[in-house]
């Protein structure tokens, strides 16, 4: 749990130093599955004074606050979705991040432009549908996180990302860092597309180009980094 | 007052080492209300070499001069029609942050785009008519000010900035730290409007989202943040 | 000369800090009209080992090399041809910086698009002709100095900054400091401009208003900045 | 050898701290002729904790993996394929930056648009072919140096950079240091030329400036710098 908390406390602050995030705006968050619970970052505390003790503990199941003194992030309900939904993640990372915003308040989705994108993701980063009235009036942060699974479709592997319509990036990983690590990805993504758009509207790869390279890095045949196990499989 | 002082410099200071100002372009002030002053930046020193004693003080009423040796911020008669119009603004930022004074610039408002802006902002951030000639001849400063009033039309509140055309941003808030704070906000949806008006010139969020995030943040019903009292309404 | 060595210096590595060089692309130098010789960066050694007795003293008169044993900046015959044409200059710049060289290589001027750049140029920054084959053969960059020449038209005062057509800007100023701070302001100028363009083509602030920040920081009845003296009509 | 590791470690390292690279997204590789190996980084570790001994040491001309005890940069064998083409290659540096790989995704070469350019590259910069189904099937990062050689046409001197399409840059240089300069150099163009075709799309510089600026720093006549032989030539 210690050190949960350490590397929930870390992956914030480098929401920070990666320059995702302007004043308090990004959260993430780290899960413990056997004792059912996530860490998360309190609401509205800056990176720069965030302590340890100031990080939340809720339960999964039940969204009760069992540890830390402060409110947790008022993204956290979207924040346990996720966790119910699917049991293989262990970290989620939220952040207002400037290109990845855009596409978001664009609506469109971040489309697979290049290697650098399949290095990470297994197809575009979709954008969710609108939050109808009804959605935005009650459970909003638990309806946010219902329109995630609803893009998602069942799989939250292929593509560890999502953008909410109108709103920013959730991503997701096997714990904190590599959440954190898939937002500073999807940022960087998004920065190049812009650009690369720009250059060329009409832009696309070859399909056999971007499935190796996603292959490179990820499944059986992977071969890339110099750590062994699941975590390879998500280097960067 | 030692604390005003403290505040206003540390908030000036800030300015540079949040981007927003290329060399001394940009100024803050906060106010005093029970003394009926407010201090602010001297005119054309470096924020590096900035100390208290150089910081001025001015008399909300007269304009007069009533601390400090060096003159105050060109832009200072603009901060006192602000002060004098709205007892409820407790410090002034005035900033050439680079894409809020694009749009001023372009002379169109910074529109809501997306929840990063409604978070901050309860509807675009307006940009004023253009001054005449007669305003720029005499009292330009005093009249900069006038123009951002007619803009307002009374509520300071809903959006605490605007733009002045072919000029750049104001901000304000409950005290100096608020209103450095609205600058970076502004400096930064400025920014991601203009990504995503690249990737969407049509761009539009569904009302009823954008009024969830801003009375999540504002008002009676808000329930961001970890303060408790009025500051937490403002905090970002 | 010790102090005017110093400033050369310091102003060279303001190059690399202010962010207006990539590896060594950039030279400041700064002239002592008693002596009749400029000082100026050497060619080819990088910001971060420069050291004063790296730097070269040129004559204004001749071009001979008078101090230091490595040759100066390549572009040393332009500085000289500026100096002798204009006596009121003190320092050059000369950058590569990425926004100004943007226009350079649009071939279009930086254009007044409000008061940012009124606030230090009286009117756009100009783009010089094309040299000819014949003036690319022989005496490269004294040729370079004469197109600045053309365009300025007997006029270094009112805009003190040219663009060399597909080439880069050159900036000058009373002394070296004055100069690298003009670099830093044209290409801020340039950077906003290039988003205000993105937003509206056909941006164009009122003519009084324009009028109004240059004399505001200009000439007899300039009021900005606390230090008196000629010095004080430049500062920014 | 131990004076090639240090260079190598150094050279990836400024991957990072020169921007060019998110997370470890980027590799260099330095050669020791005379041993017939070359020193690259290793798969998938952080540039902030490499060390000397992290690095893997390849043989030229077999591809065996003589040094080091992690596994080489997936990108080793497109590396090799490049030094035993061209015995004048003495470094080579790969990265993801961000405006070069906008060009690599918009599958358009880098133009020469100004002398920036043309001071360090003789003509754009190449972006490749497609890479068919079967060559990106068996031994991809093999055929992904076969279609940079397919580019440069027996030429690697005269523009030490090429973008593979949908990819990114590789650049080279007579070490390591020198590749990874081209690197920042081939980021930079790309940057400056994404700003100049906003401006103008159709912008086109002298081709006798072009030449001038090309041969003031390269080839027999060259001037600028003031280090001799063969180093010089390519110094930036």
């Amino acid at each position: 749990m210690r050190d949960l908390l350490r590397e929930v406390l870390e992956a914030n602050v480098r929401i920070a130093t990666a320059g995702l995030a302007t004043l308090t705006w990004g959260n993430v968050s780290g899960v413990d599955r056997g004792a059912g619970v996530y860490v998360i970052k309190p609401s509205g505390v800056p990176y720069a004074s965030l302590r340890e003790e100031d990080l939340v503990t809720v339960e999964i199941e039940t969204g009760r606050v069992v540890g830390g003194s402060l409110k947790p992030s008022v993204d956290s309900e979207t924040h346990r979705i996720l966790y119910q939904a699917f049991p293989g993640i262990g970290g989620i990372t939220h952040t207002h991040s400037t290109h990845a915003v855009a596409f978001a308040q664009a609506r469109r989705e971040i489309p697979v432009l290049g290697t650098t994108h399949a290095d990470n993701f297994d197809g575009p980063i979709p954008v969710t549908r609108d939050l109808t009235p009804a959605e935005c009036a009650e459970n909003y942060e638990r309806n946010t996180g219902l329109v995630i699974l609803d893009v998602l479709d069942g799989d939250a592997d292929s593509v560890p990302a999502a953008l909410v319509a109108s709103h920013g990036p959730f991503t997701w990983g096997a714990n904190a860092t590599k959440s954190l690590e898939a937002s500073i990805v999807c940022e960087e993504v998004a920065r190049i597309a812009i650009h690369t758009l720009a250059l060329n509207p009409a832009a696309q790869p070859p399909e056999h180009l971007i499935r190796r390279h996603y292959t490179r890095k990820h499944g059986p045949g992977s071969y890339y980094g110099n750590s062994a196990g699941p975590a390879a499989e998500n280097s960067m």
